[in-house]
């Protein structure tokens, strides 16, 4: 979580909403993003896509069984969808997202029967230091 | 539709399951694609995912609120989230999704407090041809 962490605060730096991701599998970190969608005029360029994408082609598969995700802040249904495509095997997220959160809130999707694949969950971890640079960003462009 | 059944039909020829997807803005086609996960190592890319990065890198920019997605089968959960991020404007699909959907089953993503945009929705377009291909395509998997 502290390289997760690190991948947030590169975002916040870069004016995008500080949120980073890593894929590990076993001991080896795969991957590591962060959230960057203005910088790539890519809508679903979250930390957790970017980390996916970028832990499969460097494992040339589509499948992630092996891999876990460590993730700042609690996935949307987007990136919870992309979880359960990839197969990840353990995902540990940080803060809740209330608003936005697709996992203890909203859709709750990996406990809907149209989700295939279903990751061990460990939530919480790091959660304070992960909303703090969320708070910190919010309030800093709420005042510019 | 027309061209993300074609889309659908190239992913079948290749050994993906056959699923289009087209971002068009106004009267102009601004990206087409079809369904690749296993072709580009990458389990994002559904055709919906595809086209819509395809379509924000061609405008430059992250959101495409003056842009229609039309896809050849109902969008699921990470292809829901991802068509909300990016802001598209309508939403044409083909054929229902029962076992994988988001849009009329399972999550109902659109319909979700945590959903922050929902597009207009219109369901059936070319579903007798988008589910036809579909079958086809499992049914041969299955017998050979």
């Amino acid at each position: 979580m502290r390289q997760a962490l690190d991948a947030a605060r590169d975002a916040a730096a870069r004016g995008e909403v500080p949120v980073g991701a890593v894929v590990v599998r076993g001991d080896e970190v795969v991957a590591v993003a962060a959230n960057a969608p203005r910088a790539l005029c890519d809508p679903t360029a979250h930390a957790e896509v970017l980390a996916i994408r970028a832990a499969a082609r460097a494992l040339g598969r589509d499948r992630l069984e092996d891999c876990d995700l460590w993730v700042t802040l609690e996935p949307c249904a987007m990136c919870a969808g992309a979880i359960a495509h990839a197969r990840i095997a353990r995902l540990y997220y940080g803060a809740d997202d209330a608003k936005g959160g697709a996992v203890e809130h909203g859709p709750r999707f990996f406990a809907q029967p149209t989700c295939h694949h279903r990751p061990e969950v460990y939530a919480g971890i790091g959660a304070g230091e992960s909303a703090a640079l969320l708070r910190g960003f919010f309030s800093t462009r709420r005042a510019s």
